[in-house]
C-alpha cells in the first residue's frame, strides 16, 4: 500500500461534484483517470459514497486501488463493501495484501469472506451475496415488515423474504416483497405469496444456470442452496445481468479465436493483446500447415493441371462458411438448452441434407460460372473445361457437405471433453474443413479427370 | 378461428397438473405438445391460469395458438393479458384476424395497444409495458401504498412508483417499493429516496440502450418517457432479460453468417433452414469468386513456380483469422460503448502494430517450417528454396497486417453505413481478406523472386 498524499484541491473539488451524481457515473469518473489518481479521489470521497462506488463491479482495476489505498481505509471500505463484491474484489488482490486484509478483519467478515471464497467466479456461490432477508415460517406480515423496517438493510435492495423452516431451518417458501406489501398483515409468512416450492440453485452450479431460472421465470432473486436445502444466499438479477454481458462478450470473442480479455478493448496493453491473439492465431497456422503437406502430396496433379489451383480458394472457403454457419447455430442452440448432447446424431442426420442441399446450389452456381467464362471467352480452361465444371461443382457439394456436418458436430465434441462449446470459432472451424476440403477437391478431381488431364 | 373440439379426457387431466405448476413451466408443457392440441389445452385451462401461460413470451407460436382459440376466448384472454405480451402476440397475428380482435376490444384495451404498436419491436417503446404504478408529487406514503393495496395491480411486479408533477403530468422522481416500506409513511413522495433525478429512456431509443441502462444503474425497471418528459411506460428487467437473450442469439448467428432464425433450431423447418444460410453462403460463394479471377491473372507465375501454390491456403486463413480475432474485439468494444464511431482512426493506428507484430511471429514460424523441410529432407523446394521461405514470411506480415486492419474497420464502416456492426461474420471478413491475400502473397512473390523463378 502507498502512503497518500494529501489530496489536491481539484482531487476535493471532484470529490464535492461526485456526491451529487448516481454510483454508476462514479465509478465512470473514477475509471476516466489513471489508477493511481482514482485511489486517491477514492480516498477523499465521503466515506458513503466511497462504498458506494467500490461497490460497483463496473469500477475498473478494483483490486489495484485497493493496493493504493492506506490500509486502515481499505480495510473499512471492504467491511462496509457488500459481501460478493468484497468477495470479487478479494479474488483479483494479490496474496500479500489479501492476508494483511484478512488478519485486519473482525471475525464476522472474514468469516464471510471465507464462505464466499470458497466458490469458483463461474458457479452461481460465486456471484451470490449473502445480503437476503430471511425469516422463520411462523412469522406475521407485520413482524416480517418491522423486522425490515428495523434492519434498515441498507447495502442491497430486499427483493423478497426467503422463509426457513423453524426447526431445521431449510428454506421452504418465497415471499417478494410486493406480496408482503400486499398482504394482511396479521397472515403468517406462509399463507402469504404463491404455492409453488420455491426455484433454487446449488451453489456448485454454473451461474449460467442460475441467470437461466431467473430469466424463465422473470425472478429478481433466486435463492442458493445447499446439498441439504439450506440458504446460502442469493443470486440477484442485476449480478446476472453483469455476468451475462461478460459471458457474451467471452463468445463473441470465442467465436473470433480471441483468448478471454479481462479488461475493455482500449484499455488491454500492446503486449496482453499480441499474447491473447498470438496464442490462438499460432496453434490455427501450426494446424493450417497440414495445408501446405496435403498440397504437397499433390503436387504431381498441380504440375499437370495448374487450372485447379485457381479454385482452391473458393472451394475451401465455402468448406469453412458452411461450418461456421452450423457451428453457430448449434453453439446457440446449446446455450438456450435448445438442444442437449445426446441430440448429437439427430442433428448430424439433420445436417447431412442440409449441407448436400447447400452444396448442391453452390456447386450448381461454381459450373454455371465456369461453363459461362469459356463460353463467353472471358477464360479458357482448356480442351477439358466441362470436366472441370464437373469436378469442382462436385468438390463443393462434398466440401459444404463435410463443412456442415463438422462445424456441427465440433461444439458437441467439446462439451462432451468438457470445453465450453463456444470455443469453436469460426476460424476453428475453417482450419478443420481446409485440410480436409483440399482432399475431397483433389480425390473429386483425380476421379472425374483420370485419363484426360491427370 | 377454427371450430373447437370438446377437451379430451387426457386434456382435462393434463389442464388440472398445469395448474400446480410454474407459469413458465406451463408455457414449456404446452411447447411440447402440437399446435393444433396446445391451443385445445389452452381453451381447457382455467381462465387465470391461461392468462399467465399467454403471458410467457418464451411460449411458442403464441400468434398461432390465438388464431386457434374461438374468438370470444381469445378475445378475453387478450383483454387479461399485460399490455406489452398482448402488443407483442398482435404484431404477428394475420392482419384478417387482427382487426376482428381489435373491433371486439373495449376502447380502453383498443387505445392501449395501438399506443403500444406504434413502436417498433427494437425500441424501448416497442418492449415497454403500460403497467406501472404513478402518483402525483404531493400524495404521502401512506396514501401510495393504500393506493397500491387497492389496485392490487395482479398482472406485473410492482418495481417502484413513479411520481409525476401535479400540474403538468412530468415525471420527476423515482421511489421504489423498498424505499416506500421503509419510509415514515406521513412523508409525501418527493421527500423519499435517491435525490437523483429519474434515470429514463425515450420511447423511440434503441432497447439495447434500455438494458444498459438497467445494467449499468442496477435497476429493475426503467421509465419510458415521450420527448415533453411524459411517462408512457416501463421497460422492466426481465423484458430486458428476454431482448438480451434474443440479441445474443442473433449476434452469435450473425458472426457465423447466418441469417436471424425465429425459431429455436431444433423447430425451423428445413425449407426456412436453407434459406437462412444459403443467402449468406451464396452471396460470399460469389464474392470469393474473385478469388479464382485474382489467381487466374497470375497463371503465368502459378505455371512457372508451382511450389508457390503450396502456401496459399496457409497464407489466406492466417489473413482470415486474424481478421475475425480483430472484427470480433471491435464489435463487442462497439456494442459495450467502449469503442464510438469517432475511434476508428485510433484503432487503425493500434492494429497496424499488432498486425505487423502477429504477422512477423507467423511469418518466422513459417520460414522455420520452409528452412526445416527443406533441410531435414522432408520435401524440396527447389533451388530457391531460402527465397520461397522468404517470399511467404513476408507475405506473412503483409496479409496479417491487412487482415487485422480491414478486420477491424469493418465494423466501423458497418456502423456508419447504418447496419449492424455485427453483421461484419467471421466468413464475411475471411472472403474480405482472401482476395487481397492473395494479391499481397503473389506481389511479394514476385518481388522477391523477380529474376530467380519469377
Amino acid at each position: 500500500m502507498d502512503d497518500q498524499e494529501p489530496a489536491a484541491p481539484d482531487t476535493a473539488q471532484l470529490a464535492q461534484t461526485l456526491e451529487r451524481v448516481h454510483d454508476a457515473d462514479v465509478a465512470d469518473a473514477l475509471n476516466a483517470i489513471e489508477p493511481h489518481a482514482a485511489a486517491r479521489v477514492l480516498a477523499a470521497l465521503p466515506f458513503d459514497l466511497a462504498v458506494r462506488a467500490v461497490n460497483q463491479p463496473e469500477l475498473d482495476h478494483r483490486a489495484h486501488l485497493f493496493e493504493h489505498l492506506p490500509i486502515e481505509k481499505a480495510v473499512a471500505l471492504m467491511r462496509a463493501m457488500s459481501a460478493d463484491q468484497r468477495a470479487d474484489v478479494f479474488r483479483e488482490l494479490p496474496q500479500r495484501i489479501g492476508a494483511r486484509l484478512l488478519t485486519a478483519f473482525d471475525a464476522g467478515t472474514r468469516e464471510s469472506l471465507q464462505s464466499l471464497l470458497v466458490y469458483p467466479r463461474t458457479t452461481a456461490g460465486g456471484i451470490m451475496t449473502t445480503e437476503h432477508v430471511e425469516a422463520p415460517a411462523t412469522w406475521t406480515v407485520e413482524r416480517t415488515l418491522g423486522q425490515i423496517r428495523a434492519g434498515g438493510y441498507p447495502r442491497r435492495p430486499v427483493y423478497a423474504v426467503y422463509v426457513l423452516d423453524p426447526l431445521d431451518r431449510r428454506l421452504i417458501h418465497v415471499v417478494t416483497l410486493r406480496e408482503l406489501v400486499l398482504a394482511d398483515p396479521s397472515r403468517t409468512l406462509m399463507e402469504v405469496g404463491d404455492s409453488h416450492p420455491p426455484i433454487t440453485v446449488n451453489a456448485w452450479t454454473d451461474r449460467e444456470e442460475a441467470a437461466r431460472l431467473i430469466a424463465k421465470y422473470d425472478l429478481l432473486a433466486v435463492p442458493v442452496v445447499d446439498d441439504r436445502g439450506h440458504l446460502l444466499g442469493i443470486v440477484t438479477v442485476d449480478d446476472v445481468i453483469d455476468a451475462m454481458i461478460k459471458e457474451q462478450t467471452e463468445d463473441v470473442h470465442k467465436l473470433g479465436g480471441v483468448e478471454e480479455l479481462d479488461e475493455p478493448y482500449t484499455k488491454v496493453s500492446f503486449g496482453t493483446m499480441i499474447r491473447k491473439r498470438g496464442g490462438w492465431l499460432c496453434a490455427l497456422f501450426l494446424s493450417e500447415m497440414l495445408t501446405a503437406t496435403a498440397m504437397q502430396h499433390f503436387e504431381g496433379a498441380l504440375s499437370r493441371a495448374i487450372v485447379l489451383t485457381l479454385f482452391i480458394p473458393l472451394i475451401m472457403s465455402s468448406g469453412g462458411n458452411s461450418g461456421s454457419q452450423a457451428t453457430s447455430l448449434i453453439i446457440r442452440a446449446l446455450a438456450l438448452r435448445d438442444l442437449r448432447l445426446k441430440d448429437w446424431f439427430r442433428v448430424a442426420l439433420r445436417e447431412l441434407p442440409t449441407g448436400i442441399a447447400l452444396g448442391t446450389i453452390l456447386g450448381a452456381i461454381g459450373i454455371v460460372r465456369i461453363v459461362a467464362w469459356q463460353l463467353l471467352g472471358f477464360f479458357d480452361y482448356g480442351a477439358h473445361w466441362f470436366l472441370i465444371a464437373l469436378a469442382v461443382g462436385l468438390a463443393l457439394v462434398g466440401v459444404v457437405t463435410f463443412g456442415s456436418l463438422a462445424g456441427s458436430m465440433l461444439p458437441f465434441v467439446l462439451r462432451r471433453l468438457g470445453f465450453d462449446p463456444a470455443s469453436a470459432s469460426a476460424p476453428f472451424v475453417a482450419t478443420l474443413v481446409d485440410v480436409t476440403g483440399l482432399v475431397i477437391y483433389f480425390s473429386v478431381a483425380y476421379a472425374v479427370l483420370r485419363g484426360t488431364l491427370l
